[in-house]
C-alpha cells in the first residue's frame, strides 16, 4: 500500500478515481458578494457522491485496498466517513464493514446500509471505536481506512485541488476549508503549497480548538471532542501524519470562529444559495463572512458536506 | 401594452429579459432515478433571481410598463410574486408598490422592502387585497401585475421553456410542473404545445383542487383556498387567461397529489439532492415519484421555487 503523500500520488489518485466521482460545480451569489464585499465562490462537495468530500479519499482508498488483494475495507464512524467508504467499496465490488457507536444517529447507520455495508455496534468511546475496528480487520483480512491519519485517504481527496485550480485557479486568492482530523485540510494545503503557493490555505475552526497553539506552540487541545454544532468536526486533535503539514503550510492561517457565527452562516447559505449544506460546512464560509483578513478579494469556500437530518433546524 | 399570448410574444420576452435573468441549471440524482425507475432531470428554478420563477414574467411586465411610461408597477402578493416584482422594477430602476395581506410572513416582507419596494398593509382578504391594489395603481399611475391572469407574465415565464428546450429537448418526453393561479402552467403549456406537442406537460395539483373536474366538465374548486402545504399552489382556481390554454394542452395530464406524497417529495429531494426547495417545488416531483404513468420514461420537473423559511420543518 501507498505510504507517501506526494503530488505524484495526488495526480495518480486523481486519474484512479475521476470517472466515479463528481467534479462537483461551483457555485457563487451577488447577494453574499454584496454582504461580504467580495467575490466569493463556493466548491460545492456538498453535491459530491455520498454527500461530501470524504468519496474522494474513500475510493481511492477501496480501489488501492482491492490492488493489494485486501478481502475488504473497514473502518469506524458515525456519519460521513463510513458512507463514503460503504459507497465506494460497493462500487468497486469489494465487502465492507464499518463499525458504529451505538448512539449514533439512525438516519447515518441506514446510509451505509444502503450501500450495503455490515454495520457492526460498538461502544461510543473512541476507543472501544478503535479496538473493535482492529480486531475486526485483522480477523477479516480488511484493510483499515482511518478518517483523517490515513496516506490512501489524504491522496484521495487532493483532486479536488486539481479541479478547483482548473475551473478557477486564476479567480481566487485564498481557500478557506473547515478543519477536524487535519486529514482533508493538510491534502489541500500540501497540494495547494507544492501547485500554487500564492494561494493561501485558511483553516477555519470552533473556536475552543484552537488549532494556532498547536501549530505555533505544540500545545494540544484539552478537551477530547469539541462541543459544537458542526458535527463533522468535533474531533479536537488533529492526525499525526497531519499535523506537520498543517504546520508547515497554514501556521498562520488559522481562523476561529464562534457558534453563533456558524449559525448566521448557515442561514445565509441556505436562503441565498438554497443549498442544504451541513453545519459543518458553513463553517468554513463563517471565516470569510465574519474573520476575512482585508487582504483575502477572492476566496473560495470549500462547503464540505450536506448530509444534514431533514428536522434539523437552525437555533 | 402587450394583449396577446403568443410565441413571437414570448420570443421577444425572453430577448429583454435573458441578461438579467438566470438560465437555471439542470440537476439529477442517480438515487433518484433509481427509485423513480426513470431519467428524471430537475430544472432549477428555485436558483432563479429572488428563488423562483416569478422572476421570469415580473422583468418582462416591469421592462414593458417602462416602456409604456407607466410611473411604477404595482401587485398585492403575500410571497414570491412581490419579491419578484419588487426585484425586477429596482433592476430597471421603475418604482414599485406591493400591497400586503397585514399576517404575510415577516421574512417575505423583509424581502420585498430589501430590493426598496413600498409595502402597503391591507386586510388578509382577497377583495381587500385587490380593492386596495386597484386603488393605489389608480392614484400612482402604476401598472397593475396580476400574479396569474397576466398576459405579460405569462408571455415572460415563456423563456423557461426555450432554455429547456435548449438544454434537454431531446432528452425529455414530458414535463411536470406544480400548477395553482395557472399562469405559470398555461405559458409552458402554450409554448411546449406549440413548439414541440410531443412532449406532454403534467399539471400537478393537491388534490382537493380537482382541476380535471373544470377543465373536463366546467366544474370549479368548491374553496377557494387549498389546505395544503404547498402554499404557492393555495389559490384553487386558475385565471380566465389561463384556463382555455389548459383546456386545450393538458385536459387529460392533470395529477393529484396527496399531502403525505408531497412530504415524501420534499425529504426525498432535501435528502438526496441537497437543494433546499419549497413545499410547492416538491408538489411536482410528487407528481412523478407516486403517479408517473408507466409511458413516461424520461420527465423534466420544474423546481418551481426554494423559498422556504430557514426554521420550517417537514412533519
Amino acid at each position: 500500500m501507498t505510504t507517501k503523500i506526494s503530488v505524484e500520488e495526488m495526480e495518480a489518485a486523481r486519474n484512479r478515481t475521476s470517472s466515479l466521482i463528481h467534479n462537483t460545480p461551483i457555485m457563487k451569489s451577488d447577494k453574499i458578494n454584496d454582504k461580504v464585499g467580495a467575490k466569493v465562490l463556493f466548491k460545492c462537495e456538498h453535491l459530491q457522491k455520498t454527500g461530501s468530500f470524504k468519496a474522494r479519499g474513500a475510493l481511492n482508498s477501496a480501489i488501492l485496498a482491492k490492488e493489494q488483494n485486501a478481502k475488504g475495507v473497514i473502518a469506524h464512524s458515525s456519519g460521513n466517513h463510513g458512507q463514503a467508504l460503504a459507497w465506494a467499496a460497493q462500487k468497486i465490488g469489494l465487502p465492507c464493514t464499518i463499525v458504529v457507536p451505538k448512539n449514533a444517529p439512525n438516519s447515518k447507520v441506514e446510509g451505509m446500509k444502503e450501500y450495503n455495508a455490515d454495520v457492526v455496534f460498538c461502544e461510543p468511546t473512541m476507543s472501544s471505536r478503535e479496538i473493535t475496528c482492529a480486531e475486526m480487520a485483522e480477523k477479516l483480512g480488511y484493510y483499515y481506512v482511518d478518517p483523517h491519519n490515513c496516506v490512501t485517504m489524504i491522496n484521495g481527496h487532493g483532486s479536488i485541488v486539481f479541479e478547483v485550480l482548473e475551473q478557477a485557479g486564476d479567480e481566487i486568492d485564498s481557500i478557506f476549508l473547515s478543519v477536524g482530523g487535519g486529514g482533508f485540510a493538510a491534502s489541500v494545503a500540501f497540494l495547494i503549497g507544492n501547485l500554487n503557493p500564492d494561494i493561501a490555505v485558511y483553516l477555519v475552526e470552533p473556536e475552543e480548538k484552537n488549532l494556532a497553539n498547536l501549530l505555533e506552540n505544540g500545545v494540544q487541545c484539552a478537551s477530547e471532542t469539541l462541543n459544537t454544532i458542526a458535527d463533522g468536526v468535533r474531533v479536537s486533535h488533529v492526525g499525526s501524519l497531519c499535523e506537520p503539514i498543517l504546520k508547515k503550510y497554514c501556521t498562520r492561517t488559522v481562523v476561529s470562529v464562534k457558534e453563533e457565527e456558524i449559525k448566521e452562516a448557515l442561514n445565509l447559505i441556505w436562503t441565498r444559495t438554497k443549498q442544504r449544506i451541513e453545519p459543518t460546512a458553513a463553517l468554513a464560509f463563517a471565516g470569510v463572512l465574519y474573520h476575512k483578513p482585508d487582504h483575502v478579494k477572492k476566496p473560495l469556500v470549500i462547503l464540505c458536506g450536506g448530509n444534514v437530518d431533514t428536522d434539523y433546524v437552525i437555533n
